[in-house]
């Protein structure tokens, strides 16, 4: 739709403004595993990549970080990459960070502007959520305020807060991910996504995760969310589509639905 | 859905119990334009085809229409074959016919198995629906009871208020298709959808009009719609989508989803 909100790296909207953005994860253990996987990706030209460092064996070491982080960069030309460290209690793996050293280390990497975009919880400590946003401010990098819901979907007031939420607490771009129990769920939560498309000053993201909610990676474009997920070499969530066959079914989608409405 | 009815002709679901069933409309406006409509859409391999009689020339004279229903019979070969004759209040075409005539042009249709389903709209008379509900009966003619509203959505309650009347009514099958004005009414049909799954005890079909409901047709059969229309050569409706596209979307989707949940 023409409201919905593009999201921006450097003052300009990604892909020249494509709506939806495809996004393809990151999840090897190691540089080389990474490397590869980039490799493999590439080709499939998604319009974001994002780095899933949680994955990463050595993500402790700053150092280790940041240059792969630089790396990948390199590696994938001029296609933004979200960097992300997703914590263990919102479907990420169990790393040796605390919440409070993963901001930490966002702060690092917005500082050597080692990617375009870094994705926090919103459900992080507000001292840790104002310090990433700070260095990402700073450093001119896109900051996406982020929920996940791996057990349930709350109800539509209750997502549409979380959107609110994410853009209160000084986010560029408001992530919202649940897991659906029924399909009124999945209605839901595009049902709360298009509210808040209507609220929201900032570009948004959402799912329905799982198979249940897979239809949303396809139509959530359509109800306002700017970006969806879409398995490259490996996925990163249930429920992600390969990224070929995610590609066809927005085509044909856009072709029925009136492309750019 | 495992709990989704199929559509039955003569005690057995359509195509082995395929769902959803992809059906191409004829809107042919003589037999010649029929018959080579049937030709072009045949190696397209619908499910069903729908021959909507409201567009035939010939439509108010008996024998004409009866003659062509045979032919259009033999010409698909297998594949069930609906007889419509859409009223202009619901969509479709002017016709010299009123609602009685072609409740009468309906049973005259199922006394000479002429077609294996029929469609009447829930709106005629009492009497015109009880009539063409015998003669469908007696005939072992599949019977869908229909309604249309080309201007708006009502709320999800009067929704599932439709579909029950069709059950109540007689009918084998349950449709309803409605315009959207907003994608919150496109969710609205979904839900409905959703609901009068679990509430009605026979097979339902829904879909949500125009450019904003096309993705219904796309996702519509994990809500509980067994039966989507498709473009073989000419559109009936607006929102329908080449059954190509259809095809591909649908699979891609059912793949995401896990086939036959």
């Amino acid at each position: 739709m023409n409201d919905t909100k593009r999201i921006m790296v450097r003052g300009a909207p990604i892909a020249s403004g494509r709506h939806p953005l495809v996004c393809t994860p990151l999840v090897g253990g190691s540089v080389d595993d990474i490397l590869r996987e980039v490799a493999a990706v590439l080709p499939k030209r998604p319009d974001v990549v994002e780095w899933r460092a949680d994955y990463f064996g050595q993500i402790a070491d700053r150092e280790a970080v940041i240059d792969t982080a630089l790396r990948i960069r390199d590696a994938v030309g001029g296609i933004p990459v979200i960097f992300t460290c997703r914590s263990a209690r919102e479907g990420g793996q169990r790393i040796a960070l605390a919440a409070s050293g993963v901001a930490e280390l966002l702060g690092d990497v917005c500082g050597a502007r080692a990617a375009n975009l870094v994705d926090f919880e919103l459900a992080n400590a507000a001292g840790d959520v104002e310090r990433v946003r700070d260095a990402a401010r700073q450093n001119g990098v896109t900051l996406i305020l982020s929920h996940h819901d791996f057990a349930a979907t709350p109800g539509a007031e209750a997502l549409l807060d979380t959107f609110r939420a994410a853009e209160r607490a000084g986010g560029d771009v408001a992530k919202v991910a649940v897991m659906p129990r029924t399909l009124e769920d999945v209605l839901t939560l595009l049902s709360a996504t298009l509210a808040a498309r209507a609220a929201l000053s900032i570009p948004l993201l959402s799912m329905s995760m799982g198979p249940l909610g897979s239809i949303t990676r396809m139509v959530g474009w359509a109800f306002g969310s700017t970006l969806t997920f879409a398995v490259g070499q490996s996925s990163s969530a249930p429920g992600q589509i390969p990224i070929e066959d995610l590609r066809t079914a927005l085509a044909i989608a856009q072709r029925a639905f009136g492309a750019e409405r």
